[in-house]
């Protein structure tokens, strides 16, 4: 996993396309999910996104973890020495994947049977809370 | 990769989350490149996705026709015998990703730079393509 933490440059990208560009950062089954729980569920800790329900393994969890954190699509503070934790955020490039998890949400509700369909003013909560930065 | 062309059950899912579940259908580098070759680019044939500016690898590219036929969200027919060749196109459930596709072409575009900006003209007749089923 050497490309987890390194940065990205343009030899990163497979091409300009620019949906491309997205998979080459968040283009996995894990990814997006951390950003789910950051914005939906304002979970903060690395405790709480192991705690998910689909049970992210704890080494891809700290590599996606890496990654979002050099794409500046989430950004870490320690909240507590020895150990050292960090508590993590999504910066204003992280909250504006907003409109693509809803989108992810819509094909969900209407092609996937049984998944779990969000109360509209839960999403319209989070789109606040996407769009004011706080 | 025995879950290939396995048809998806509700044991195949994580969670009821549905950004979860979608994530377990095209949450990889390629498979909604395939998808926007399908509708971006009217793309239907298997060297036609095999020659994409991205160089999907060709093992990857037959699994992935696999569980996009899997996932009803691509049909094949054969358009000729000796060797048997088949043309993919979405059905309209595959065509149901384009706000999904449209969304992060939008997020690249402001926070990849470098990344191509199509035309809205061209984003338009796309959005018309996917709609009417044609």
């Amino acid at each position: 996993m050497k490309k987890s933490s390194k940065k990205l440059s343009s030899d990163d990208h497979r091409s300009g396309c620019p949906i491309s560009c997205v998979l080459d950062l968040v283009g996995d089954k894990w990814t997006l999910l951390i950003v789910r729980d950051l914005l939906f569920f304002e979970k903060s800790q690395y405790k709480d996104f192991a705690d998910s329900n689909e049970k992210i393994p704890t080494n891809i969890l700290a590599d996606r973890l890496k990654r979002l954190e050099a794409a500046k699509i989430v950004t870490k503070r320690p909240y507590q020495n020895n150990p050292v934790r960090y508590q993590y955020s999504l910066t204003p490039k992280g909250k504006a994947l907003f409109p693509v998890l809803k989108e992810l949400v819509r094909w969900a509700n209407k092609y996937i049977p049984g998944t779990i369909r969000p109360d509209p003013e839960f999403l319209e909560k989070i789109k606040r809370r996407a769009a004011t930065g706080s």
